[in-house]
Protein backbone atom coordinates (compact mmCIF):
# COMPACT_ATOMS: atom_id res chain seq x y z
CA UNK A 1 0.00 0.00 0.00
CA UNK A 2 1.28 3.73 -0.86
CA UNK A 3 2.02 6.18 1.79
CA UNK A 4 -0.60 9.12 2.66
CA UNK A 5 2.05 11.38 1.65
CA UNK A 6 2.17 9.87 -1.94
CA UNK A 7 -1.35 10.29 -2.11
CA UNK A 8 -1.04 13.71 -0.87
CA UNK A 9 1.35 14.51 -3.50
CA UNK A 10 -1.13 13.84 -6.62
CA UNK A 11 -3.57 16.13 -4.50
CA UNK A 12 -1.43 18.70 -4.44
CA UNK A 13 -0.41 18.02 -8.32
CA UNK A 14 -4.60 18.75 -8.45
CA UNK A 15 -4.46 21.70 -6.42
CA UNK A 16 -1.54 23.10 -8.68
CA UNK A 17 -3.98 22.76 -11.90
CA UNK A 18 -6.15 24.82 -10.03
CA UNK A 19 -3.39 27.92 -9.63
CA UNK A 20 -2.45 27.50 -12.95
CA UNK A 21 -6.33 27.67 -13.41
CA UNK A 22 -6.53 30.95 -11.17
CA UNK A 23 -8.56 28.90 -9.12
CA UNK A 24 -8.47 28.85 -5.10
CA UNK A 25 -5.77 25.78 -5.23
CA UNK A 26 -7.15 23.06 -3.92
CA UNK A 27 -6.91 19.41 -5.40
CA UNK A 28 -8.77 16.39 -3.82
CA UNK A 29 -8.63 12.62 -5.08
CA UNK A 30 -9.93 9.39 -4.03
CA UNK A 31 -8.12 6.02 -4.16
CA UNK A 32 -10.02 2.59 -3.60
CA UNK A 33 -7.58 -0.85 -2.93
CA UNK A 34 -4.63 1.06 -4.14
CA UNK A 35 -6.42 2.54 -7.09
CA UNK A 36 -7.29 6.09 -8.21
CA UNK A 37 -11.04 6.35 -8.80
CA UNK A 38 -11.75 10.01 -8.95
CA UNK A 39 -9.40 13.41 -9.33
CA UNK A 40 -10.69 17.12 -8.70
CA UNK A 41 -9.83 20.29 -8.45
CA UNK A 42 -11.78 23.38 -7.21
CA UNK A 43 -13.57 24.75 -10.27
CA UNK A 44 -15.55 27.80 -9.00
CA UNK A 45 -14.82 29.99 -11.46
CA UNK A 46 -14.48 27.95 -14.32
CA UNK A 47 -17.94 26.13 -13.79
CA UNK A 48 -19.45 29.35 -12.76
CA UNK A 49 -20.89 27.37 -9.74
CA UNK A 50 -20.12 28.29 -5.57
CA UNK A 51 -20.23 24.18 -5.01
CA UNK A 52 -17.69 23.10 -7.54
CA UNK A 53 -15.10 22.43 -4.84
CA UNK A 54 -12.74 19.53 -5.58
CA UNK A 55 -14.23 17.07 -2.89
CA UNK A 56 -17.98 17.62 -4.60
CA UNK A 57 -16.38 17.39 -8.01
CA UNK A 58 -14.12 14.19 -7.63
CA UNK A 59 -16.74 12.69 -5.42
CA UNK A 60 -19.34 12.99 -8.02
CA UNK A 61 -16.44 11.57 -10.57
CA UNK A 62 -15.96 8.68 -8.23
CA UNK A 63 -19.80 7.96 -7.72
CA UNK A 64 -19.85 7.60 -11.87
CA UNK A 65 -16.37 5.33 -11.71
CA UNK A 66 -17.82 3.25 -9.23
CA UNK A 67 -21.29 2.78 -10.37
CA UNK A 68 -22.21 3.24 -6.83
CA UNK A 69 -23.41 6.25 -4.43
CA UNK A 70 -21.94 5.26 -1.33
CA UNK A 71 -17.76 4.89 -1.13
CA UNK A 72 -17.19 2.91 1.77
CA UNK A 73 -13.87 1.55 0.86
CA UNK A 74 -12.26 4.50 -0.74
CA UNK A 75 -10.03 7.32 0.92
CA UNK A 76 -10.49 10.94 0.14
CA UNK A 77 -6.75 13.17 0.22
CA UNK A 78 -8.02 16.44 -0.27
CA UNK A 79 -5.19 19.28 0.34
CA UNK A 80 -7.21 21.70 2.71
CA UNK A 81 -9.65 21.09 5.52
CA UNK A 82 -13.14 20.15 4.24
CA UNK A 83 -16.10 23.04 4.34
CA UNK A 84 -19.50 22.27 6.05
CA UNK A 85 -20.37 21.40 2.79
CA UNK A 86 -18.05 19.15 1.09
CA UNK A 87 -18.27 17.47 4.89
CA UNK A 88 -21.45 16.82 4.90
CA UNK A 89 -20.94 15.38 1.18
CA UNK A 90 -18.99 13.02 2.65
CA UNK A 91 -21.17 11.95 5.18
CA UNK A 92 -23.58 11.02 2.61
CA UNK A 93 -20.81 9.19 0.69
CA UNK A 94 -20.21 7.34 3.66
CA UNK A 95 -16.31 6.81 2.89
CA UNK A 96 -14.04 4.93 4.99
CA UNK A 97 -10.80 7.91 5.37
CA UNK A 98 -10.94 11.75 4.86
CA UNK A 99 -6.97 12.74 5.04
CA UNK A 100 -6.12 16.50 4.60
CA UNK A 101 -3.26 18.49 4.48
CA UNK A 102 -3.38 21.82 6.21
CA UNK A 103 -6.50 23.09 8.24
CA UNK A 104 -8.62 26.03 7.67
CA UNK A 105 -9.49 27.97 9.90
CA UNK A 106 -11.69 30.38 8.23
CA UNK A 107 -13.76 27.94 6.50
CA UNK A 108 -12.85 24.40 7.46
CA UNK A 109 -15.99 22.32 8.93
CA UNK A 110 -14.31 22.03 12.06
CA UNK A 111 -15.49 26.13 12.41
CA UNK A 112 -18.94 25.48 12.68
CA UNK A 113 -19.93 21.89 13.49
CA UNK A 114 -20.06 20.96 17.06
CA UNK A 115 -20.09 17.71 16.39
CA UNK A 116 -18.59 14.82 13.77
CA UNK A 117 -20.18 15.70 10.74
CA UNK A 118 -19.11 12.55 9.17
CA UNK A 119 -20.14 9.24 9.07
CA UNK A 120 -19.30 7.26 12.78
CA UNK A 121 -17.32 4.68 10.54
CA UNK A 122 -14.93 7.38 9.04
CA UNK A 123 -11.60 7.98 9.75
CA UNK A 124 -9.88 11.30 10.20
CA UNK A 125 -6.26 11.82 9.47
CA UNK A 126 -4.82 15.62 9.23
CA UNK A 127 -1.17 16.91 8.62
CA UNK A 128 -0.29 15.10 5.83
CA UNK A 129 2.63 17.13 3.51
CA UNK A 130 0.94 20.18 5.53
CA UNK A 131 2.96 22.81 4.87
CA UNK A 132 2.87 22.29 1.38
CA UNK A 133 -0.69 22.36 1.35
CA UNK A 134 -0.80 25.63 3.43
CA UNK A 135 2.13 27.08 1.06
CA UNK A 136 -0.13 26.42 -2.24
CA UNK A 137 -3.01 28.50 -0.34
CA UNK A 138 -0.53 31.70 0.58
CA UNK A 139 1.20 31.59 -2.47
CA UNK A 140 -2.35 32.36 -4.30
CA UNK A 141 -3.70 35.17 -2.16
CA UNK A 142 -0.65 37.03 -1.53
CA UNK A 143 -0.37 37.04 -5.47
CA UNK A 144 -3.87 37.73 -6.00
CA UNK A 145 -3.31 40.78 -3.36
CA UNK A 146 -0.82 41.94 -5.19
CA UNK A 147 -2.35 42.16 -8.48
CA UNK A 148 -5.69 44.64 -6.96
CA UNK B 1 -44.69 39.82 -4.52
CA UNK B 2 -46.49 36.25 -4.35
CA UNK B 3 -46.35 34.42 -1.39
CA UNK B 4 -44.27 31.72 0.56
CA UNK B 5 -46.81 29.49 0.62
CA UNK B 6 -47.48 29.69 -3.30
CA UNK B 7 -43.55 28.88 -4.01
CA UNK B 8 -43.64 26.64 -1.08
CA UNK B 9 -46.30 24.54 -3.27
CA UNK B 10 -44.09 24.56 -6.15
CA UNK B 11 -41.51 22.91 -4.24
CA UNK B 12 -44.35 20.14 -3.22
CA UNK B 13 -44.67 19.65 -6.80
CA UNK B 14 -41.10 18.97 -7.16
CA UNK B 15 -40.86 16.82 -4.41
CA UNK B 16 -44.03 14.48 -5.64
CA UNK B 17 -41.49 14.06 -9.24
CA UNK B 18 -39.35 13.02 -6.43
CA UNK B 19 -41.64 10.50 -4.93
CA UNK B 20 -43.08 9.63 -8.48
CA UNK B 21 -39.46 8.28 -8.94
CA UNK B 22 -38.93 6.12 -5.98
CA UNK B 23 -36.65 8.73 -4.45
CA UNK B 24 -36.89 10.56 -1.15
CA UNK B 25 -39.57 13.04 -1.58
CA UNK B 26 -37.48 16.83 -1.50
CA UNK B 27 -38.39 19.54 -3.48
CA UNK B 28 -36.68 23.13 -4.18
CA UNK B 29 -36.87 25.53 -6.39
CA UNK B 30 -35.24 29.40 -6.53
CA UNK B 31 -36.88 32.42 -7.06
CA UNK B 32 -35.54 36.12 -8.56
CA UNK B 33 -37.67 39.23 -8.55
CA UNK B 34 -40.85 37.01 -8.64
CA UNK B 35 -39.10 34.71 -10.93
CA UNK B 36 -38.43 30.94 -10.97
CA UNK B 37 -34.55 30.51 -11.88
CA UNK B 38 -33.87 26.62 -10.77
CA UNK B 39 -36.37 23.81 -9.55
CA UNK B 40 -34.66 20.50 -8.51
CA UNK B 41 -36.09 17.58 -6.76
CA UNK B 42 -33.98 14.76 -5.12
CA UNK B 43 -32.48 12.26 -7.49
CA UNK B 44 -29.91 10.45 -5.57
CA UNK B 45 -31.10 7.34 -7.22
CA UNK B 46 -31.31 8.40 -10.71
CA UNK B 47 -28.13 10.08 -10.84
CA UNK B 48 -26.45 7.27 -8.34
CA UNK B 49 -24.73 10.29 -6.46
CA UNK B 50 -25.01 10.88 -2.49
CA UNK B 51 -24.94 14.40 -3.44
CA UNK B 52 -27.76 15.38 -5.69
CA UNK B 53 -30.02 16.45 -3.31
CA UNK B 54 -32.82 19.16 -4.26
CA UNK B 55 -31.38 22.25 -2.87
CA UNK B 56 -27.79 20.86 -4.72
CA UNK B 57 -29.68 20.63 -8.42
CA UNK B 58 -31.30 23.83 -7.89
CA UNK B 59 -28.33 25.23 -7.06
CA UNK B 60 -26.56 24.44 -9.84
CA UNK B 61 -29.23 24.99 -12.06
CA UNK B 62 -29.38 28.60 -10.90
CA UNK B 63 -26.17 29.76 -11.39
CA UNK B 64 -26.26 28.37 -14.43
CA UNK B 65 -29.42 30.22 -15.41
CA UNK B 66 -28.14 33.80 -14.35
CA UNK B 67 -24.94 33.03 -15.34
CA UNK B 68 -23.56 33.99 -11.91
CA UNK B 69 -21.56 31.61 -9.18
CA UNK B 70 -23.29 33.84 -6.25
CA UNK B 71 -26.92 34.21 -6.02
CA UNK B 72 -27.95 36.68 -3.38
CA UNK B 73 -31.10 38.24 -4.66
CA UNK B 74 -32.74 34.97 -4.66
CA UNK B 75 -34.59 32.90 -2.44
CA UNK B 76 -34.41 28.94 -2.08
CA UNK B 77 -37.78 27.19 -0.94
CA UNK B 78 -37.14 23.83 0.03
CA UNK B 79 -39.76 21.21 1.85
CA UNK B 80 -37.15 20.10 4.49
CA UNK B 81 -35.02 21.55 6.46
CA UNK B 82 -31.24 21.37 4.14
CA UNK B 83 -28.47 18.82 5.47
CA UNK B 84 -25.13 20.17 6.23
CA UNK B 85 -24.28 19.72 3.09
CA UNK B 86 -26.82 21.73 1.48
CA UNK B 87 -26.79 24.15 4.25
CA UNK B 88 -22.79 24.57 3.36
CA UNK B 89 -23.54 24.89 -0.49
CA UNK B 90 -25.89 28.08 0.19
CA UNK B 91 -23.40 29.50 2.37
CA UNK B 92 -21.35 29.41 -0.36
CA UNK B 93 -24.35 30.63 -2.90
CA UNK B 94 -24.45 33.84 -0.67
CA UNK B 95 -28.30 33.43 -1.53
CA UNK B 96 -30.69 36.17 0.42
CA UNK B 97 -33.09 33.77 1.76
CA UNK B 98 -33.79 30.21 2.70
CA UNK B 99 -37.30 29.29 3.34
CA UNK B 100 -38.61 25.63 4.48
CA UNK B 101 -41.07 23.72 5.20
CA UNK B 102 -40.88 20.81 7.55
CA UNK B 103 -37.44 20.09 10.18
CA UNK B 104 -35.49 17.41 9.92
CA UNK B 105 -34.69 16.16 13.73
CA UNK B 106 -31.93 13.32 12.07
CA UNK B 107 -30.92 15.02 8.97
CA UNK B 108 -30.93 18.65 9.33
CA UNK B 109 -28.37 20.98 9.69
CA UNK B 110 -28.90 22.42 13.15
CA UNK B 111 -28.48 18.94 14.62
CA UNK B 112 -24.66 19.52 13.53
CA UNK B 113 -24.18 22.49 13.45
CA UNK B 114 -23.03 24.72 16.67
CA UNK B 115 -23.14 28.02 14.83
CA UNK B 116 -25.43 29.52 11.74
CA UNK B 117 -24.17 27.78 8.73
CA UNK B 118 -25.22 30.10 6.33
CA UNK B 119 -23.47 34.07 4.97
CA UNK B 120 -24.39 36.66 7.38
CA UNK B 121 -26.94 38.16 5.46
CA UNK B 122 -29.13 35.30 4.69
CA UNK B 123 -32.76 35.44 6.04
CA UNK B 124 -34.01 31.89 7.34
CA UNK B 125 -37.98 31.26 7.28
CA UNK B 126 -39.47 28.04 8.48
CA UNK B 127 -43.20 26.09 9.18
CA UNK B 128 -44.43 26.68 5.96
CA UNK B 129 -46.82 24.11 4.34
CA UNK B 130 -45.18 22.47 7.19
CA UNK B 131 -47.52 19.56 7.90
CA UNK B 132 -47.85 19.09 4.04
CA UNK B 133 -44.24 19.20 3.43
CA UNK B 134 -43.57 16.28 6.59
CA UNK B 135 -46.79 14.14 5.23
CA UNK B 136 -45.01 13.62 2.04
CA UNK B 137 -41.92 12.05 3.61
CA UNK B 138 -43.65 10.32 6.30
CA UNK B 139 -45.92 8.80 3.28
CA UNK B 140 -42.86 7.72 1.43
CA UNK B 141 -41.07 6.01 4.28
CA UNK B 142 -44.40 4.64 5.56
CA UNK B 143 -44.96 2.41 2.26
CA UNK B 144 -41.28 1.32 1.79
CA UNK B 145 -41.54 0.22 5.33
CA UNK B 146 -44.63 -2.34 4.30
CA UNK B 147 -42.55 -2.51 0.62
CA UNK B 148 -39.53 -4.91 2.97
Amino acid sequence: MLSHEHYMRLALQEAEKAAQADEVPVGAIIVMQDKIIAKGYNQVQLLNDATAHAEILALTSGFQNVGSKYLPEATLYVTIEPCVMCAGALYWSKIAEIVYGASDEKNGYRKCCSQMPFHPKTKIHNGILESECAQIMKDFFKQKRSSI
